[in-house]
């Protein structure tokens, strides 16, 4: 209801502000930004200008060769693939270059390249590589959201070099190729234009941009409220369905990241051709919020690697160079300038040389790492991506401790069946892990560079992950509907001077059983720990596996691992068949202990209290690989069979340090004795002694339900 | 014969300048260093004065909680035993404090430390974690190397406080450890301590810069020439047989950066103590040699990992910090101050001052890593270690090229059997790799620290290395004796602008088969490429393994791999006992291609010829590894059955690049195209046709018996 009232008023003020555009360019970059830019270069030194003669540097051998634009051919990775992306690039630089410098050797090459498209585009069908049956076929790539890219940045170069054009050009370049695809995107393909999605995104900022440029203020308005201007899809749609007030995009921060060009892009454009509609400061600077949230969902400049992410996406991304020193521009936040420094990327724009100049004038502030809640769900109830960072708060190169629990929605089509996991990072490194997507990024013989099969059968089956499987079966059963429909409860967050607690429960993951996990990140004689409490309850006894998937060697454990001879997989479905079973061991009484090298070369500790009846598997990813598409990694899962609850009392302890090269080993044993755990009506007490002889007891107080709602830690 | 006249001069020389020693200290730093050493801290900065005022630091609460001299009980990373290996660091390190600052509260941490030493030694009987039947059980340590070790370092320690101990004290000290350790170490040991290997180098090291100090003649006679003075053992013995002329050292450049410690500190202290012996100049210089070769055996600051090597060693070792300053000392060579400059510590003596003031005042040079047959063996006839390096000679941070082809003598105890096996490196990355050591050092719970069991039964066969197996046999039947015995013949070196071709040949590495080897590395249409061509022949039908161990995940094959539904080991033993068999395939005619991702994101295709009955078998590690000992690596090994002899034809390719951090992919595929191979009288030559349509030639000469003796180049 509240949703639908914002998208109202919005329409109202909008339309009556829509037939402006009349100066060239005025899209992200204005006349204005032009003005300052050139008195920028002028300057024989700093960033700027050394961005620009970089920019004029890597253009001089493209303007040499000219023009190349493909008949469509390949997919992903091939070569008429990047070419198109490559132009797409080409002809916003050229664009920026011909700004900057009026130089018309510059705009030839824009205005060439448009020619040579509008040429190609009105012979084109569906591209030869598109999927049959699928929503979003393109006609110059595979897909249309490569297409709305491409349209994002032509569109701006259309709108650099526009008063360079004769009217005849201009008529032959919006004919052949700028209108037909504006139309393409959004008239004939109505399911994707209308999806509040992130391909949905791309789509509506690239047909908006387009309509500020063309002048069509109806293109301008479809793209803002959908194609029948209804405000039930649309760009502020997306703004209120994709994100929490948080700043949270549900698909996690490797989509965020990926969203957020197109949000920021229009989002620029639009202020530039609607000012009354401040859309910046739409739904309590949502997007400016969005933009700080995706910094803040990172590990040593890497995005947490939740969902469908490709793990070596970070802070230096194009989208988010961009969208800090656009986000910087319009708060004149000086943290965002630390983080500006090291993404160590110069934006060749208006923004881009308010950002440049600060950081030439020394003006950064320190950028904060913070343990949140980042709420998710447009109407903040879909649970939480929880993060709990200790030791330092440092952007890049971190020194420091960060749990990630995603407590969160599904995520959509590219969401994991991964309710209540955890990632734990340290030092640097990623120490128990979430495998992230099973994708090779645009290498063809990897099925074209998209999503390989074992996405689907293993990356996001629920056993990838450090989260309870009950009986074998993803959460959900798998079913992506289901999972939609269902999110975690986030009971506690509470962060006190000596500990952060949170807690976080659901009970529609698996029909009649209740899963909660309690996690409590605190100082352990020196040493940040990670109290992790997982329980469950089942209706009927059943199969629980809580897996522990680790990076680094496997350097001492408490068991007596039975090996097996020969490896057969795990299991025949649900991810369970590419896990080959290496061994197993009965723990027994008193503490399990596995402790792990890490490739930081630091010593990682797992203690937890078994029932007796528990048992330990040792995988390794692999089995039913037959293409080697799935990286190599290695995990042990405590079992417990034939139990209708449990409750699951681990502590993770980093300690000491492997220097091989140095010849010294400090503390490769663990620090912790004994772990036990009593409980009475005010909640649960787990006390930890150590090997000094010394003791601490993590008290957490728990309503009458069981929910954990305040913890407590006292050491002797 | 030559070698024996060499040390008959020497010991002639020597004996008639035994008896100067007086002046302390006088080791490795003398009065004259101290003085300049005290000038150059008065100055407030520069690269000397820090590193002395972290010293201070460091030293600061270690003086404060006072001495620690544990009984010995623990084995390798243990407390006693780390305990024991901090104390001669602190002895030495609060030596020089005191020398420079001359603050007492220094030198009394030595006395109190050497003092309580005094008390314990006496009382100590072998090591309680010594091995049974060892020739080298120590006290303090479970090892008398790590004995000589503390010895080496206390000694100087001794040598640089004795000025201001009383006369008892130094009775005390002397009477209760540094004589009864000397004497252990040398009577008590006479195996070790005659044994002209790098533990013996040690002992002889620690045992002669005690006789300095002490003023016994004898004991640096005896280091010098044996025990019996026969020159058949002791340290000069060990420069002559231990070293080629190219100062290449038979265990590998792990062992060599590990032997030079006690060769460059105990010849500094022969320079201080007889001069006259011109020990730096002995066999033409060979102790500086050896420096320069250590650097030069290694890519990206590490050294190739041969033999017993633990990988993560490298150019910053603190032995070779220390060699680089006493060879920059006795040379002035400028370039070596880049080596120290890259290595980034400062070494508190004279000579370390001298490095220091040259890097203050800029006077670093590059020094170039170059293409080199290093040849092996005290009389430069068993075989050599070949370098083939391209595209760039750095030090570190290499964007080049460096392959390593072992064609060298068996390196005693710590070699492997590894003949003519090559390891490849491109951009940062070890791309075909050598598995190096099976051992955790320090790592209690990893066999005490030790090398693991699957040292001996993986890393060191055979099939763990990049080289050819006959019937699944390690070479020379793993018979280290045998192997000790035959070394292969380095047949060609040569360098030309274009190319850099190798070739060498075994035929005792298996009764009645040759191998022989010839390697090429040139640039093919820009980038640098290894042309391998591997010959077999053997007397009798035999089952021909040439494995390539990858670093990476393979992203392509020309073949159609048959995957294993359960993982079996490969054979039951010679290190096929340890590789689970995941996959075969049946290449067939024409061009058979593994294309790999390396962790660098560049690609790297291995490019074949194969005769029709050869297979491919898919293979990683892991089998029969209860304890989880090995670390994880695949390969995949060409088999022929049945074949009398075979030609190898390879070529190594590195193209493109992965970058989904900007969402690019450059040239996943590899532009080779087909390969052929003709043969005539002359040679033979290898056609290589790229998917441009070009073609390249390696035209390879060779003489009537099929060894390789020119290449040229043509491209067209």
């Amino acid at each position: 209801m509240f949703v639908l009232f914002r998208s109202f008023i919005t329409i109202f003020f909008i339309s009556y502000a829509s037939s402006a555009a009349a100066a060239h360019p005025n899209l992200v970059i204005n006349t204005d930004d032009v003005d300052t830019m050139r008195q920028a270069v002028d300057s024989p030194s700093g960033r700027f200008t050394v961005a620009y003669n970089d920019l004029l540097t890597r253009l001089e051998p493209i303007i040499e060769s000219g023009v190349d634009v493909p008949v469509p051919v390949d997919s992903g990775g091939g070569y008429t693939h990047e070419q198109h992306k490559l132009n797409y690039r080409l002809l916003y630089d050229a664009g920026i270059a011909f700004q900057v410098s009026g130089d018309e050797r510059y705009s030839d090459f824009v205005r060439d390249t448009l020619l040579e498209y509008a040429e190609l585009y009105p012979n084109l069908s569906l591209h030869p590589k598109h999927r049959p049956n699928a929503t979003n076929p393109g006609r110059l790539f595979w897909q249309s959201l490569n297409e709305a890219v491409w349209l994002v940045y032509s569109i701006q170069a259309y709108d650099l070099v526009y008063n360079s054009l004769s009217s005849s050009e201009r008529d032959r370049i919006e004919a052949g190729v700028l209108r037909p695809m504006a139309l393409f995107l959004s008239e004939d393909s109505p399911t994707t234009f209308n999806k509040v999605h992130n391909h949905g995104t791309w789509v509506t900022a690239a047909v908006g941009m387009t309509g500020f440029v063309l002048d069509e203020p109806l293109w301008v308005d479809r793209a803002l409220y959908d194609l029948e201007l209804s405000g039930e899809g649309g760009f502020l749609k997306q703004i209120d369905e994709l994100f929490s007030s948080d700043g949270y995009y549900s698909e996690g921060p490797y989509y965020q990241r990926y969203a957020l060009m197109p949000f920021v892009t229009f989002a620029k454009a639009i202020e530039n051709n609607r000012p009354n509609l401040r859309i910046f400061e739409y739904r309590d600077n949502l997007l400016l919020k969005a933009i700080d949230t995706t910094i803040q969902l990172s590990y040593d400049g890497l995005f947490f690697g939740i969902n469908d992410a490709i793990k070596s996406k970070g802070i230096v991304t194009d989208e988010l160079v961009l969208a800090v020193a656009i986000a910087y521009s319009q708060t004149g936040d000086r943290s965002l300038l630390s983080v500006a420094d090291a993404q160590d990327q110069t934006i060749l724009s208006g923004d881009g040389l308010l950002v440049a100049q600060a950081l030439d004038d020394n003006l950064a502030e320190d950028y904060q790492m913070r343990s949140q809640a980042f709420l998710d769900g447009p109407n903040d109830d879909q649970g939480a991506l929880v993060v709990l960072r200790s030791n330092d708060s440092v952007l890049v190169g971190s020194e420091g401790q960060a749990l990630v629990f995603k407590a969160t929605s599904q995520g959509l089509g590219h969401g994991h069946f991964d309710k209540l996991s955890i990632q734990w990072f340290d030092r640097g490194e990623e120490v128990y892990t979430d495998y992230g997507a099973a994708r090779f990024l645009n290498i063809e013989s990897k099925n074209g560079g998209r999503y390989l099969p074992e996405n689907e059968t293993y990356a996001k089956q629920t056993i990838a992950h450090n989260t309870l499987v009950v009986n074998e079966t993803s959460h959900f059963d798998g079913d992506v509907k289901l999972g939609n429909l269902n999110a975690p409860t986030l009971n506690t967050f509470n962060v006190s001077e000596e500990l952060v607690l949170t807690s976080a429960t659901i009970n529609t993951a698996y029909d009649g059983v209740l899963l909660g996990r309690t996690l409590v990140s605190f100082d352990l004689a020196g040493e940040s720990v990670v109290l992790d409490i997982f329980d469950v309850e089942a209706e009927t006894e059943s199969t629980l596996d809580l897996p522990v998937h680790y990076n680094g060697q496997l350097i001492n454990t408490s068991t007596d691992i039975h090996s097996e001879p020969s490896l057969q997989p795990l299991s025949d479905r649900n991810g369970y068949q590419h896990l080959w079973l290496r061994g197993t061991a009965q723990p027994g009484a008193g503490l399990t202990q596995h402790t792990v090298l890490g490739e930081n070369n630091r010593f990682y500790t797992h203690s937890s209290i078994l029932p007796d009846r528990a048992q330990v598997l040792y995988v390794e990813t692999g089995a039913n690989d037959p293409d080697f598409n799935l990286v190599h990694q290695q995990a042990f899962i405590t079992r417990i069979q034939g139990a209708a609850q449990n409750r699951f009392v681990s502590l993770f302890e980093p300690h000491g340090e492997y220097n091989p090269a140095k010849e010294y080993t400090l503390e490769a044993s663990s620090r912790v004795a004994a772990m036990d755990v009593i409980e009475d009506e005010n909640g649960l007490t787990v006390y930890i002694s150590l090997t000094d002889g010394s003791q601490c007891a993590v008290a957490i107080a728990q309503d009458a339900a069981g929910i954990s709602e305040s913890a407590e830690l006292t050491c002797e």
